[in-house]
């Protein structure tokens, strides 16, 4: 007798069976390719000793050559401690291998990139730190990706002042570029300036703080962070570093109270929680109201509810119009630093990214469409040329 | 005008052009693939949200489904500091990557395994060790390579204590592992046993230290290793820890002196180090001599002037008969492993690897033919199913 193993119930709203997610997963999702032939020993003297050795004694000659002769040169590390994946949390380094593998994949699939995930067995600021400091001559850059705030502003902070290599914290700087695109056409589909706009930003964590860094940067009118404590301002004494800085920085109206008392009269909500909205606080926000209510899978207010009121309304899900998805950014980013060779991605190559990934569909513009496909295969292309040209003007380009 | 990058003058001996070598490697030697689809929507929400949540909240709650469902049940870091790159020597962790690349594409040809290089950028023993645990997660087993003696047995055997998967220092014992099978069938073509044989080990490095522990572990009559001042014996004073627990492992005759001295009457000499020895001494050795000199790309003896006196001659390299190389080994030692999901790999596994290697040829010996080539595609499987018997004799095996 044949025994099977349970079968997950159907998931009516995606039409998801566990059953099929665990057939694909099963032996992982990624694999390892030589693109040099091993047929005979003239192509094993070649690739591997005695001819391998040249290209060791040129490398240790001048280090630059390794981004040409090694495959460092086209490779990311995806590296995370599994603290916060997806909205599991703390799961621990190998039950977030699943969510890395899938990383490495859209990093092939959307940037031509090859990327690895690296899933580490520790949680300290420290250890984190050091231990990619050590593995960085294997990679071309770093992805940092579900290490849980306020410790991945720290890991990436000091990253980037000790490697002369990328180091981008997805979930921060992935996210806030996508929003920033998502939102410049928002603005011009509804007639209104950057600069006009009330925002309210709800969630303080990675995606939260670089939301309203990048808003500020771009030139936005005001913005007002909340945490689940309420609007974040300098009379609190509750905050963390990141968030006094996030406090001289936004809400120069000077609000006091929550997400519902910011919203009325606000041109527009972002919310990166999973903290709920209610029908009533949308309906009292300026008229032509923009809501990007990103949490996954249950959005801080659903969309169908939001667009009673609001004008434009996007989210993180695949299922309704206006995904927001990281993957808009990541893949041509990290494609448009490699292209040049840049030895960091500056806050002008995550503007010009979200400048670019907006002017996509800039002249396709409606309210269900405010944000390119994740399938658009200009998306990717129009990102890296962007990112390269910046990197060239920031100074940071090798190549 | 065009201009073209100097070529290197041909290499006659092997008809190896610098240009050849560096077109190949141009890019470097691997790349990632996706095996799963990432066609559509529902591809996305398979492989990575929602979907993976599903695979990694069931690897959260048991963690042994990670080697099921992510590729790590199938992969083996390639991990090196670059302190001892071929005969390179200490050329850092950038100019070791396309000697990893080429093991890593090694690995996948011959073992059907994925590999991913990992050059660190250190090499206190400490800081290795503890990098090493900390990415372990991301792995199924690990390859120690080209990391410097003393410093690699300290190194391999503390991870082997710390982790619960398969650590091997390639360098160390798959040469060992080699050695010992070639060493099998030498001494049967001669008609002798291994108990027999008195056999001189030149080079007391990783691959001479593990090369004489197997030696012994395989009942060896009596082995004399030198290092460059001469032969290890407790008497001499300036021993480091593993010689002087090698001086305790053999040299039972009591020799002093130098490789040369032990030469006079022995019937095997294996060189793993540099050092020339010269016609004179392969002379003086017992009838129907067995003569190892593996040093690379110059035998320690031309295995033509060895062949004046010894009846069965083996080098390390691919132009003369009898090659001995690592790669006969090492990629069915961790396909076994990895298919009983082995814990580690014990001295019997390695035993049984090279009484598998030494079987595959066991019906066709000759003088010049007792070790398959690296092309014989018997070699992995033949290994990897003792390897994995072995694991299960030994209850390594979790599978």
């Amino acid at each position: 007798m044949v025994t099977t193993p349970p079968v997950d119930p159907p998931d009516p709203r995606r039409g998801l069976f566990g059953e099929q997610v665990f057939a694909l997963h099963e032996g992982g999702k990624l694999e390892m390719n030589s693109t040099a032939p091993l047929r005979d020993r003239d192509d094993l003297s070649l690739a591997y000793t005695p001819g391998v050795a040249k290209v060791c004694s040129a490398i240790a000659a001048d280090p630059s050559l390794a981004a040409r002769y090694t495959w460092t040169g086209r490779l990311v590390a995806v590296v995370s401690d599994g603290t916060a994946v997806l909205g599991l949390g703390d799961i621990g380094p190998h039950a977030a291998m699943p969510v890395m593998e899938g990383k490495a994949c859209l990093f092939k699939r959307f940037g031509g990139l090859d990327a690895v995930p690296i899933t580490l067995a520790t949680t300290d600021v420290d250890e984190l730190v050091e231990t990619v400091v050590r593995l960085a001559p294997s990679f071309g850059g770093i992805n940092l990706e579900d290490i849980s705030a306020p410790r991945c502003f720290e890991v990436e902070a000091r990253l980037r002042a000790l490697l002369p290599i990328p180091v981008f914290h997805d979930d921060q700087h992935g996210t806030a570029i996508v929003v920033l695109a998502a939102l410049r056409n928002a603005a011009r589909l509804t007639g209104r300036s950057l600069a006009d706009l009330r925002v309210v930003v709800s969630g303080a964590g990675a995606a939260g703080v670089a939301c309203a860094k990048i808003l500020v940067a771009a030139g936005i009118g005001d913005i007002a962070v909340a945490d689940s404590r309420g609007i974040v301002q300098a009379g609190r004494t509750d905050l963390t570093p990141i968030k006094a800085e996030l406090a001289a920085l936004t809400n120069r109206a000077g609000l006091t109270g929550s997400v519902v008392d910011a919203l009325a009269g606000a041109d527009v909500f972002i919310g990166v929680s999973a903290g709920n909205v209610p029908e009533s606080a949308v309906a009292v926000m300026a008229p032509d109201a923009i809501v990007f209510a990103l949490a996954n899978p249950e959005p801080e207010v659903h969309p169908e509810v939001a667009g009673r009121h609001a004008r434009v309304v996007a989210t993180g899900r695949s299922d309704f119009p206006n995904q927001i998805n990281n993957v808009l950014a990541f893949p041509g980013v990290f494609r448009g630093a490699f292209d040049v060779r840049a030895v960091s991605i500056t806050e002008s190559m995550k503007l010009a990214a979200a400048e670019a990934l907006a002017a996509v569909v800039a002249d396709e513009l409606r309210p269900d469409h405010i944000i390119p496909s994740v399938f658009d295969d200009r998306v990717a292309p129009a990102v890296a040329a962007a990112v390269s040209a910046a990197a060239r003007a920031a100074g940071v380009a090798r190549a």
